[in-house]
């Protein structure tokens, strides 16, 4: 399948396909567009090298290898990319390749869009995480400060290619991780009126959970696993072309669950917790702030939360790696969303999802001049205990 | 004076005056622009603080103060803006201000485009280099490898203000850097049939040459001064326009001698030559380039290298700070313009200037498959054996 998306004045186009592609099809793909001679550079890491290796064929291939995870998500590694592009020769219209999941492909497409103040750009996305999210719509970052993503640009891919062969060893909990991203867009669908991408993944579940072997999964449910994915990109793709840099309120909405998530993912240490566990966690707790507002109908926060714990998510609150309310209120107030001093959070609402902002704010050593009900919402939010009232 | 621009999808705003803006009327600005709240971030160095707390007034204002100079144009001072950035508590339509020259404009505003993938940005230029080169047209970087700007970004500032009271204290030497790039753009005007602007600048060499103390200079020639940079800022802004990320070839008729220009800093080490002189030099080799490709007229390039050198520039070959040839051709080599293996160069034509292509290119571990003939021109003129030749 591909589909092509126009981001601004780019164009991605995604093929989502059961083989990897060579490097050669990369090459061949890449020069129609823009007829250009380039040398290939491909970025990885310790767990794709041997992929490289396979789309590499015959042929040679100029290779980075990064330390993998989240750990190593900062300026060191993005600096490394840049000198050994340097030292390959690249030049302006040279090729960036990134073979791997979020963490790879965030780095790698920032990498590109700073070197020459750009460079050209595919990403062959390794994970169900990076095929569902990071992979498609051109956010490009590194962690900085403890901070997620701290320092990025937006900088689509013109290439984006999703070999499901390559899910055939992921390990169960990066299974885990990209399904949380999976339903997260499934509520996003608002053409969604009979919940059947919802009820897709219900029928994924027992599957996923039962499992032996790694493969298994895949190739007990590769047409629901394609068509899931599929669903995925059809969805961001549009939400992104309506707001490409997130200068509206269209982009934003695939923030649902992240406010809260990024801040466990911040409170509980970078890479402690899984993206996919964390945004689930914080889907459930944007499902309680929708409840609290009005906007979240009682019936669907209920079928939200039951898909989020039939997978095994940790979805109650407080979440056992917070251990520093103060701290994780302070990674909630320190996001990159916030604007006019306000936090917004996206909550589920009848159909699709909706931005809610809230005050909890003081400038730069000013005193609280925030809402004092925003505050003890999310305080009891955070603490569990408007879960508590509720029952 | 005020002059609006559109690169891109990004307006900006030049304010051209005698005085420095305060830090209130650049939030009334850019306020009025986006009706955002926001904080104001300032970026300065050792020698424009003095001009952040007249900036100020009875305000406050959050200040990050750099070390000066190219030497410090680096990751090391882009980390420390991202961090007070993010320690002052910036959301992302948080105000980042810089105030200083080039160096401080490239490095705030790359910062500015990359924190939270990307927040406001005002420019004051309080030099003369800054204001008819570095803060127009939404260029922005840092120093890589010793590389010139190997990391950096499109990003245009909203507001740029060039309070020429900040050129009161300008050293001779940042003078003599920024009247070369005067001396560029004079070049570049195709409407300059009789040749007008660069008579202007011919007219200030005497004045520039012989004042004493600073401050004279400005205050005798202002009206001139103030001329030069108007139609500089003119010039450089419809060339932008027309190609606002240099994917055409408009743009790049602004790097006039510039491949000769950054291949020299390099290999002077970066900070030993200032920008301005290097240029100057790049300048006259790219007269020379032109005239042995038959581009520049002979009459013209005699024009040219006169004003050059009546302002006292080292435009002879071969340059005193190269020490090892084969060194400067790899740094011109490595140059960002550099596009399908090829260099590119600017050089003077009958009217404005023309691109023209020089293969010297040999691909990451093969052998050289360039043009002979174009690498032993490069050769003769760097040598200043083609110089020899024509007396």
């Amino acid at each position: 399948m591909e589909y092509s998306f126009n981001f601004g004045a780019s164009v991605s186009r995604v093929v989502l396909e059961r083989e990897m592609p060579s490097i050669e099809t990369i090459l061949k793909d890449a020069k129609a567009e823009t007829g250009l001679s380039c040398w290939p550079f491909l970025v990885c890491d310790a767990n794709t090298e041997p992929l490289a290796a396979r789309m590499a064929g015959s042929g040679e291939v100029l290779r980075c290898v990064l330390p993998p995870g989240e750990k190593n998500k900062g300026w060191a590694s993005v600096e490394t990319i840049l000198r050994q592009a340097r030292e390959a020769g690249l030049a302006r219209d040279g090729l960036f390749i990134a073979l791997g999941g979020g963490v790879i492909s965030d780095m790698t497409a920032f990498a590109a869009s700073v070197y020459m103040r750009g460079a050209r750009l595919a990403l062959v996305s390794t994970t169900l995480l990076g095929m569902v999210d990071a992979a498609l719509g051109g956010k490009t970052g590194f962690d900085l400060f403890d901070i997620k993503n701290l320092a990025g640009t937006f900088f689509p891919a013109s290439l984006v290619y999703m070999p499901l062969e390559s899910l055939e060893t992921l390990p169960r909990g990066e299974w885990k991780s990209g399904l949380a991203e999976l339903i997260k867009t499934a509520v996003l669908d608002k053409k969604d009126g009979k919940g059947e991408f919802l009820s897709l993944l219900s029928a994924l579940r027992e599957g996923f959970l039962t499992y032996e072997k790694p493969g298994d999964f895949l190739a007990a449910r590769y047409e629901t696993i394609l068509d899931c994915i599929s669903r995925s990109v059809l969805i961001k793709g549009r939400i992104v072309e309506a707001d490409p840099r997130e200068t509206g309120t269209e982009r934003a909405l695939l923030n649902l669950g992240h406010t809260f998530a990024h801040a466990l993912e911040s409170a509980a240490g970078l890479g402690r917790i899984s993206h996919g566990e964390a945004v689930a966690w914080g889907m459930a707790r944007a499902g309680e702030l929708g409840l609290a507002l009005g906007i979240t109908p009682p019936e669907r926060e209920k079928t939200i939360r039951a898909l989020l714990g039939s997978y095994g998510y940790e979805i109650s609150a407080p979440h056992p790696l917070i251990r520093d309310r103060e701290f994780f209120l302070r990674a909630l107030e320190g996001d990159k969303k916030k604007k006019g001093g306000r936090l917004s959070f996206i909550v589920p609402a009848r159909e699709g999802a909706e931005m809610v902002y809230m005050d909890t704010s003081a400038g730069p050593g000013e005193k609280f001049r925030g809402s004092i009900f925003d505050r003890l919402l999310l305080q009891h939010i955070i603490d569990g205990e408007f879960l508590e009232k509720q029952q």
